[in-house]
């Protein structure tokens, strides 16, 4: 029944979604006679864009506007209707959805504003519900409108289509979308779709993807994200998605996500949480919008960068030098070309010219020069990928150039090796840019912007291999946690205590050191003997949460008179610490020897739920702040990849001649704990395991100290 | 006597810039009747741009180029000429000099190509030496040419002069300044004179630089570098200079520092070297051409950047989270605006406006919203500086706005307050935005952009205040340095021994452990007792470097017991190590009790001589490689703002509950060694101070071990 009812969903969704993006025909609900008014305007564009389906304006008062008849109500319409565009006032937009349900439309587009955004909360969730009676979808409200490439639909109030190509282009901001439209004209981003997304009232970001990445016209999405509403079904249709997704995340400064907070009042996470999570899903992070333009042009124009030699191809030093400095800063490592890839280029440029990598052909390159250096090169199996760069001279013509460029890629005819190119110039390079971006070459103005696009493809194919790495559960006691919370709970506590937390932690296969409770002296003495010594004391007690502060702990205990006078002391430290503090006894645990001090954490992120956190303990926390982040949960290689972004990550390995640490016992940890967060994340508010002592390679780990917060 | 020849050194100098960049007339030697050839595109161009000056083309073989009467040779021109264009073959370069030198022309810019740039180094120095012996400087060999707008003058072989503007912009690469040339019309970037530097075999960037610091048609200096042949005249220079300066040093990275030393033969730096050389200097870096170009744009059109409060105005929340993101990115604070500020701005936005940073005025913020924000922004004294965005919307005209800022911002007439623009949008936003540049007003596609901008302006405010302290030297015994350097040369050896090395630091004021040299057991134990115990002992052998190694080092030696045991230990361990060690003796110090561990450093770059260096010690530089560098010889204060620099700068402050440690001492320490490195530069190649440990607040701190390797 339940697998029935998500199957109707689901095509209920695809279904939605067909009729806002093929839409055979569109009903302007609040169509207006004033051209001044958005109900024209949506109308007019939709008219002057060349849309070939069948347009309807709604008004109770007009009878024809732009030469169109016009109905009372969106119900006399006598043919089907696709998709309903809302240009209403926002106090009649309840009673439209209400008619567009009963005409049957399966989707509306709510350009009206007035409800979320200014804190009409209410008025907002009578729309979305009136149209739920229905199995109607709403995009929006408050947005500009929906714009389609392929039909030649601009059903918006932004002035005309975007630039056409093949990126599906999501914003969360109305303003900025119809600043990049025209902006797209500008740098030839080409664009499928243009879809304002509002107040994701009930389609979101997800929706989207998901949508676009079956649509035949899109081969990348690239979004303008404020917050999410729905953060996690956002990662995972993402990590489904068979296309590349560029995301720039705003508001990721302290007071970007404070402007952001009460532009959409959508809450903003930290931007290592962002950047990890993204990494998880496959998404490409942009950092700004020229960013986010240049990642687009690489990722929706070429296959992603499998491997790792990318030939660079110049005709002046000066770009080459500047190219291998870019290539550092995106990552590429940029290596020598072996003798035979050599030996090619040397044919294809003057004496004084540079078969290295960057290959110089010098600034007598021409038409020639650039084809033949090209096809020599995506004919050797040793290049993964292709940066060309030209710097405008006097005697050189940039569209020769351009020519000889594509001319070569389209008769090597390799498919999976990714290009990007640049041209250092003037108005002649521009529009050679221009038709290489028509010839499917992705074209940039600097060679930092080529690097960057051939970063973005490199990103895509690690993050694409690494979410291959599906996590695999490990076997835990998932009822002996509950138990322990429950029974905790019970007490009307929401922190365990630190036994409680290492019972926890043991149950899903962390190691902890031997250690038992102890309540009077002579229990403490049999515990020491059990755990062997030398031993640690520590006070238990839920009202003393910071037990060395409350003299409670006791460490390097080697006999039992040490054990016997410790016992004493801590509790008596214990009740003048806080006289009413419900005493449950003393830990007695084996001391762990020292090692390596790390620290394995989560917290539930508001976009995302629990995460997992991991860094080296100490100043490296403290002070440096040198932490990595997944959503939880992951799996051990994914761990790795992790634990390996740490800057101190040399510390594991062994550095200043110590020998290597139990990196294998590290990441088996961290996956352990992403699960536990993941599995109890409807208990489990904050987990803490600080420290985890780490031995050297093959002799494991100790997690020390534990803290686990109920929610 | 010195004292003349260097005034008229200075004079001959300003002289050769004046006849460089103003010539009333210039010679082409090497003018051609072919118009393919580089001897006829420069005259043509130089006809063609408008030069009103005297032309005189120098050909043994023509008559009439261009319609312009031809001169066999330079010295039969009957009038003064100013500039000589070099364009004749490499092999006859001398010859031209020789006859420009004798005709009398101070300046030759010389375009021929076949010198050091291929290996031809000993014709480079001819043609150097022949100049010399007139006093002509040379500009070159190996370049573009000189495009000088002021005077209308394109005399190189680049197709037209750049954007008319107030930037003189000079390049290494001459392909590279072909390509700006073009690219300075797309974004109009506005440019004074544009410079080929080419081999540097005369005049280099210093010598512009100080040119374009009084050129009345210059307001800033744009570099594109990849390496100096004197970069610490350039640093002088360049501190000195009334205008910025704004560089793009490439080859940075590993791979193009080996790029850049293959293209020019320079040899390049490290680039937290060339920050910090940059820095001192006040020359703002640029990280890529884009950043050039927009740093450029805002450091050549508007006043420093004093104070910290920016205003942002905004006409979309979108644009104004990203503003948001990109001042933190830049180093801006962006604060709240005070309540009157804020009650003005209320204003000028309807109902859903925010007036809070950034200044939402919404999307229907037009020409009058624009124009009485900007105003009242900049009639309040709180405003230090203002940043103005717009997202091209369907209702408003992106002409009428900028209308609305300019006369704004002339009508306020407040010359202080920098502003910079941008505009989000398609051709109509470029086009209102290359009005604004004419009128003054940087203009940027993104608000990443504008933020760039500003955060170059308030870089420059910064680092102009910091570069006004002065570096006053401290008082230190210079020649008892030099005596024991001397000493150690007599032996014939190039590193110093432990307790020498100290001794020259203690020269310069370097606080160190008491400690004496003792030869026997019993000179050690009466150094023990005078240096007060517990001390540390360590083998003294200029054979043997790394001490602890040879098991020559003994700590924490409490009683005559210890000292006796450690001195034949240490000696005889010595001995074992290596039997053909000169054995000076035992070192014997008093052991300074344990603080935080920091270390002084100093190297000789190759570009800018000698550095100091400073980092805390362990795992911060060996693993997190967290440490900052200076120029030497630096002041106090620049210490004090080096030491801030590195990321653990919290554990001298004081961090997890322990004391603020004695920092003044660490940056007088800093500031010593950086004067003992440059005032003896001609000796010491490296210096080390490993560890320094530093006390609390008030205790000072102690060099404990030292190292010096002579040249």
């Amino acid at each position: 029944m339940y697998l029935i009812v998500l199957c109707i969903r689901g095509l209920t969704h695809m279904d939605a979604m067909q009729s806002l993006f093929r839409p055979e025909s569109i009903a302007v609900i609040g169509a207006s006679r004033d051209p001044k008014g958005i109900g024209y305007q949506c109308l007019k564009n939709m008219i002057d864009s060349g849309y070939k389906g069948k347009m309807y304006p709604v008004n109770p008062k007009a009878d024809e506007i732009c030469g169109i008849k016009v109905y009372h109500n969106v119900t006399e319409i006598p043919e089907k209707v696709d998709l309903g565009l809302i240009v209403v006032p926002a106090k009649f937009a309840i009673q439209a959805v209400e008619d567009c349900g009963k005409k049957g439309i399966k989707s509306l587009a709510v350009i009206s504003s007035g409800f979320s955004e200014i804190g009409n909360d209410d008025l907002e969730k009578q729309l979305v519900d009136t149209a739920a009676k229905y199995g109607t979808r709403i995009l929006g409200p408050n947005i500009v409108g929906v714009l389609n490439n392929p039909l030649k639909c601009n059903a918006s109030f932004a002035p005309y289509l975007p630039y056409h190509g093949t990126a599906a282009l999501i914003s969360q901001s109305g303003a900025l979308l119809i600043g990049i439209d025209a902006r797209s004209w500008i740098d030839k981003i080409g664009i499928s779709h243009m879809v304002s997304i509002g107040n994701m009232a009930d389609v979101d970001f997800a929706d989207l993807v998901e949508f676009f990445s079956s649509d035949k016209d899109t081969q990348a999405v690239s979004l303008y994200i404020e917050g999410f509403k729905n953060g996690r079904r956002f990662l995972e249709v993402a990590k489904k998605s068979s296309k590349p997704i560029i995301a720039l995340k705003s508001g990721v400064s302290k007071r970007g996500a404070a402007a952001a907070a009460s532009h959409t009042g959508s809450l903003a996470g930290s931007s290592k949480v962002y950047d990890a999570a993204f990494r998880q899903s496959k998404v490409i992070s942009a950092h700004d919008l020229d960013d986010l333009f240049e990642r687009t042009m690489a990722l929706s124009l070429q296959p992603p960068m499998h491997g790792k030699n990318v030939l660079v191809i110049t005709n002046g030093g000066g770009v080459g030098v500047m190219s291998t400095d870019s290539a550092e800063k995106y990552g590429i490592p940029l290596e020598d070309a072996p003798e035979d890839l050599k030996a090619m280029m040397r044919k294809h440029m003057p004496e004084f010219g540079s078969p290295k990598n960057p290959v110089d052909i010098t600034g007598q390159g021409d038409r020639h020069h650039y084809y033949n250096a090209v096809k020599d090169a995506l004919s050797h199996n040793w290049v993964d990928a292709l940066v060309v760069l030209y710097c405008e001279t006097s005697l050189t013509n940039p569209d020769e150039i351009a020519q000889g460029i594509c001319d070569a890629v389209k008769e090597a005819n390799v498919r999976k090796i990714p290009i990007a190119i640049s041209f250092v110039g003037g108005e002649r390079c521009i529009n050679a840019g221009a038709w290489l971006v028509k010839n499917g070459l992705p074209y940039y103005k600097t060679p930092d912007g080529a690097m960057n696009g051939m970063g973005a493809l490199r990103e895509y194919a690690i993050y694409s291999e690494e979410a291959a790495n599906e996590f695999k559960p490990w076997k835990v006691d998932k009822k002996a946690a509950l138990d322990i919370i429950a029974a905790v709970r019970k007490e009307g506590r929401n922190a365990l205590t630190e036994p409680e937390a290492k019972l926890v932690f043991a149950a899903y296969g962390l190691p902890i050191p031997k250690g038992k409770l102890a309540r009077n002296v002579e229990e403490a003495l049999k515990v020491a003997s059990e755990v062997a010594y030398p031993v640690v004391m520590k006070i238990v007690s839920p009202e003393i949460i910071h037990k060395s502060d409350a003299g409670g702990v006791k460490v390097n205990l080697k006999t039992p008179e040490d054990v016997r006078a410790a016992y004493d002391l801590i509790t008596a430290n214990a009740r003048k610490y806080n006289a009413k503090a419900n005493i449950h006894g003393v830990y007695v645990q084996n001391m762990a020897p020292w090692g390596t001090e790390t620290i394995i954490g989560s917290t539930n992120d508001a976009q995302f739920g629990p995460t997992v956190m991991f860094g080296l303990g100490g100043v490296f926390v403290e002070v440096m702040k040198d932490v990595s982040f997944r959503i939880a949960p992951i799996g051990q290689k994914e761990a790795q990849t992790m634990a390996s972004e740490i800057k101190g990550y040399k510390i594991l390995e062994g550095t200043r001649g110590e020998k290597r640490k139990d990196i294998n016992a590290v990441t088996e940890a961290v996956s352990k704990l992403s699960q536990l967060v993941h599995d109890l994340q409807n208990e489990v508010a904050e987990v803490d395991a600080n420290p985890v002592i780490v031995y050297e390679d093959g002799k494991g780990l100790s997690v020390v100290d534990a803290r686990i917060i109920l929610k």
